[in-house]
């Protein structure tokens, strides 16, 4: 009996041929940097296979980032995609394939691209409703603006962290209303929002903005995104230039990239809009439905705590993008910009403990006793699928991270 | 009669040996950037006279950027600046110097660092103050933080620019209080904002605050920059989450970065704190004071028009960093941060022209008319000066920029 090939992934596999996420690698024995992409349980060296295989792309892919792949732009991202699939599925390559597939718990999985600018955006109603309600219960819990412009705002890049690493708990200001003066300490409400962040592949020119309908020419692919937060230090500093420092300490996200190319089953149209958009954000006569129907699991020390679908998020991708970019701002390659927390209609869609908890009122069940905000210790886990071709699933990498003490 | 060395640079020059700024630049018949030091009306190829000396730092001014002597440290800030210091002013080096000057309208400047994250502070309290009364007219002027810590927000890194650079007017959403919907077009209130900009060398470990007194082993200098700011697309955006893309257009910062060791007699103590702060931002006990008394002068086509006096910020520099830090985010070589606005308490001082023109109430008068907010074909350049050593000037490089009109 022929032994069993890591290329014969199984049947319904959500990492099979037809996802092929990108990540970049190192092994204990050889700690070069390299592309990988996955596939069922291993992670194939995609330089290393191109150079074997006598492929062109052996020079793109031979790199210790995606960044060169991701500035080549969609056609070559079209090309090498096609490439990849050949080389997973065609049994005439499987002799040269094989010897450069790897067990997936045999490497250590990298930041894969250089992050240039990262931008948080604030797109589910059901969330900024939620945070509005609890932040400004005097308003309206929607700003006038929400439903003409997706919110966003700039956060910090190099604080961005792959999936797996520790997240120190973070210290600053707080205080409640009732307090006279602010005090300082580890942050006491720290938070998770479960997002989904997109990649900037290739560039634009400034002063040019980017329509609606060249989203996909500048957006290689996404994946999932933890904007961990401190509420209490949040809460004190963001009136009125925005979320600083409860943020800025950290951001995880997936080792994996998943190419737009392998969600074409998962475009879903996005919610009704109830306002008249701009022209530059209309996007009723789309060629193809703006959102993705991605089905997110929010876990705290491996109990399932949440459920958010992406699908009922009100802006979508392309139009945060054409937004971002209508003043003229330009795109780099490595840009990153997040969705904003995922919230559904329902409790259990909630995508950040302030809303599942109700900023602490409700405390949720685990194991381990009541949560209502992260302690020492606990880890959160992101992960998701999406609908993939002929039934199929497409399965995100996850993005995981403990949190440890404050020093 | 001996013809005049460049290196005779004339008593009272602000870009005298005392000064020794850097910048990064090119010719017309070499395309390689290179790093300069201005010296008077000139520029040193530093690399080039380090290899003519046979100088250990040939190596680290060597470079297309300045991110290689940033990273170095303090240390090798100051033993390179003694070196340049010796080449321009000890006779005996002046015949192996002399050939690696330049005029300085000679050489093209470029954006001398890699900006990696770029921070905007709001440290003035006149300005804040100003822009409190116009923008939340019905509350107090002063958000109840203000006075607890330095307020800031992140920007954009990839539209940074050096000075020089047009700037193309940005379109965006506004809307007036009184409008039924927001409308689309050019912004109608595009204004400047002038600020100081600090540049970080020394990166900083994730987890591990920057305390007060480590400011100076992190940042290794400073710069003029003018925040560009489309007002009528901020009043529109920016609640709940801040500026974002009334700012992200552009932000343009001098081509010369002047090190922190040139200002040793610029260093003035903040005006005095109106509240207690919290440990980690009181520099009641600091070994030097934090301000620096930079004069700086805006000018618009040609004439000045306001005279902010940097001394009056109510934050300092090293507060700021402090505080950027405080919640365990890291630092990087290239991390650059803004001062906000500087206004002083006179009109005439005020940094904006949201200021100046109190919202485009009272127009300023030019030569080519009345102002309110800046029109197409304006040059907007900002210049300063600070007390040097034995009372010199040193000068900081100016920042300029041309509103072209929106494409």
């Amino acid at each position: 009996m022929p032994q069993q090939s890591p290329l014969d992934v199984p049947e319904g596999d959500p990492f099979g041929p037809h996802n092929l996420p990108y990540g970049v690698f190192s092994t204990g024995g050889d700690a070069r940097r390299r592309i990988g992409v996955r596939i069922g349980g291993h992670v194939l060296d995609a330089g290393a296979a191109a150079e074997a295989l006598g492929s062109p792309y052996a020079g793109l892919l031979g790199h210790p980032s995606l960044n060169p792949l991701l500035a080549a732009g969609r056609t070559a991202w079209r090309d090498v995609r096609r490439a990849l699939t050949a080389w997973v599925t065609d049994p005439g390559h499987r002799e040269a394939v094989e010897p450069h597939l790897l067990p997936l718990d045999a490497v250590t999985l990298h930041l894969p691209y250089e992050v240039a600018d990262y931008v948080d955006f604030y797109a589910s109603e059901h969330h900024a409703t939620n945070v509005g309600r609890m932040f400004r219960p005097d308003g309206e819990p929607l700003t006038p603006n929400w439903k003409h412009l997706p919110i966003g705002y700039h956060g910090r890049s190099g604080t961005i962290v792959v999936s797996g690493t520790d997240v120190v708990r973070p210290s600053g200001q707080r205080k409640a209303p009732s307090d006279p003066a602010p005090v300082f300490g580890p942050s006491v409400k720290l938070d998770i929002e479960a997002e989904v962040g997109f990649l900037v592949g290739t560039p634009s020119e400034p002063g040019s903005p980017v329509a609606l309908g060249d989203f996909e020419d500048h957006v290689f692919g996404l994946f999932l995104l933890n904007d961990w937060s401190a509420r209490d230090i949040q809460a004190w500093e963001y009136v009125p230039l925005g979320p600083f420092l409860g943020k800025s300490f950290a951001t995880s996200v997936s080792a994996w990239v998943t190419p737009l190319e392998a969600l074409d089953a998962a475009r879903t149209a996005p919610p009704a809009r109830d306002f008249p958009l701009l022209p530059y954000l209309d996007d009723a006569d789309a060629d193809r439905p703006g959102g993705f129907d991605l089905h997110i699991t929010v876990s705290v020390n491996g109990q399932e705590v949440a459920h958010p679908p992406f699908a009922t998020m009100y802006w979508t991708a392309a139009q945060q993008l054409a937004h971002m970019t209508v003043n003229g701002a330009s795109l780099r390659t490595g840009d990153v910009y997040g969705s904003g927390t995922v919230s559904g209609p329902e409790v259990a869609q909630r995508g950040s403990l302030l809303e599942l908890t109700w900023n602490g009122r409700d405390a949720i069940e685990l194991a381990e006793g009541k949560r209502t905000f992260l302690e020492d210790g606990d880890t959160v886990t992101l992960t998701a699928w999406a609908p993939g071709p002929a039934g199929t699933r497409v399965g995100l990498g996850e993005v995981t991270g403990r949190i440890t003490p404050s020093r």
